[in-house]
């Protein structure tokens, strides 16, 4: 049986859901006022979570201050206090949902993450809209 | 890989734990002082998590603004500011227990939920009692 | 300067609101879904905040041993898990709104606890419907 | 002796800190991040505290759904998922930190107050940054 | 499909992290402060999450009451308020990382545990680092 | 009237309650659990409280930056991962309640406090037990 280990750590950005493939009423009829042309914003609350085995030597199944490094170089430093409409190139052509930042997350870290260990993440938007991937 | 969204609601609702096929002295010793004869009650908590595919068009795994009117029309509007025992017809011959409710509500959202996606409720009956259906 | 100490403790309780000099028109007007006969129910936050002097022998401006035990002959085994207007002869004559049970607490705390602190109630029905007494 | 009725609202909105009389750097220099040209953005937790004597009658300071009703037209309806320094009249010339966003709301609410009510506002722009007006 | 119960619990220890097989240099190069040798501590929060099949006699997965005492026998009266490092046999050859609490709670808990009923535990250090056990 | 802007930090500390005049009897009694000769610990929330005026220019009451840097140097940096008996002066001869530590969180923020500004520490020892300095 394998252990996990959670870091939450948050970040505050601005964003709009559109599809520039759609009308503006079409946009304004599927995302209503989430789709405000001035954007809107969010203190989004981060959870990744990271399945392996306890090293005997240190008792971790990772160092968590090496999870949180690779969390702000991959996350904070490039969405914190941003819009990630017009900010972050990870959303140049991909609609901000909450689903797709969150999977778009998962990737950014995969990457970094020493191998042999899954990686799961939940993204809260708000306090009541949340994101799983993989679910 | 699937992808989950999360939607959190509430409903406040009196509640006593009772089997009518026990003498009052079972119930009592069983249920303890949740089988007060007048009642007692909650803030539920409920999270309702379905899990699929995202839309590449919408970003979504399911619009929340649907998953919102199912919630209302099958949880909230049935249960809010009810005595589940006396005014819910869905605990006629069931005990409301959390895990029953838990199991009940998941029957109710799922009939009205699209098909293809994969349904679980989380449903706190208070900050430290919880259950889950499907575990 | 005179300084605080607060605790937190909590009770499940069931309650409707009404005013049994009005005509059910009236009450169903006034207080809406909260006036259902068979009763809704909360999980009731209590926070009591004791302010004083701090004793140089201990560093307490109580000792929250005391304090507890208080809330719990007054309160916690008077309400939790009971009907208010039931079965708590407090609310016999006395509608049950958070004001009102957050007053009720106050007399009931303040006469035992020692002379010469000062003392103020907090009360949660929900996580966004509070009373404060003394304000 | 007065008592207090609390509700707590949110709103998701847009901003950047700026002040148009001063040069770009100097924005930067004071406000670095949240200067940022594109914005970012807050759930914002509202907290509206309401003070005055319980009506014998009802057992309210004010009727929560009456006060919800004003927090709505008054801000809900004219921040939520909006932009704060282009889509909000009241920040036209304005900088919107937390601590000026807390007094014109408390400023808008007030007009709309009964009489004899005392009014007080706590803003989370964050769970770790908050406003009180008046202090 | 399953049924999950979950209760939540916490309890105040003091710990360090140390390998007593590793140089001082290396102990503070890897635990870094979380290895200062005066100790330091937290309030843990433990979630213990039991899934079976609900008992349509009681509608319980399990007794919440009888739960609530074999994890305060194997736990809290353990390890509240005590030092992890010196006062509980648990922790005199495991080094005190949330993952190895997390282990040694899983085993506590399961030798008292029904038959037929699986295990789940969920440990936070701090509201930011969690553990799982089995992930 | 006046605004205030609050910060929230933490810090995770073990201390022990003693009064090193009473006798080790006398010490149990009084403190019990709290008394432990090898500490117990905690997980503190801070949130200090700073009141004044709103500056026309910037919109603080205070910059939240410089405030954060105040409470680094003057409580985290002295408190995070310490032993609050052992490690930290401020407790050398004053017993480490929570009444206490909030005074002395007071005293030491005041110092480097810009003039003109009124403070207040709330400090979480858990969720459920908390000081207030001033009251």
């Amino acid at each position: 049986m394998r252990t996990a280990i959670i870091r939450k750590e948050h970040f505050n950005a601005a964003h709009r859901l559109h599809n520039s493939n759609w009308s503006e009423a079409k946009n304004k009829e599927v995302f209503g006022k989430c789709n405000n042309p001035n954007f809107h914003g969010h203190n989004y609350q981060l959870e990744v979570k990271v399945i392996g085995d306890v090293d005997p030597e240190t008792g971790y199944v990772m160092d968590v201050k090496v999870l949180k490094s690779i969390i702000r170089k991959n996350v904070l430093e490039r969405y914190d206090h941003k819009n990630l409409n017009l900010d972050v190139s990870d959303f140049k052509n991909l609609n901000p949902t909450v689903e797709n930042i969150a999977q778009v997350v998962y990737t950014n870290i995969l990457k970094d993450l020493p191998e042999g260990l899954e990686l799961k993440i939940r993204l809260y938007e708000t306090e009541r809209n949340i994101a799983e991937y993989p679910a």
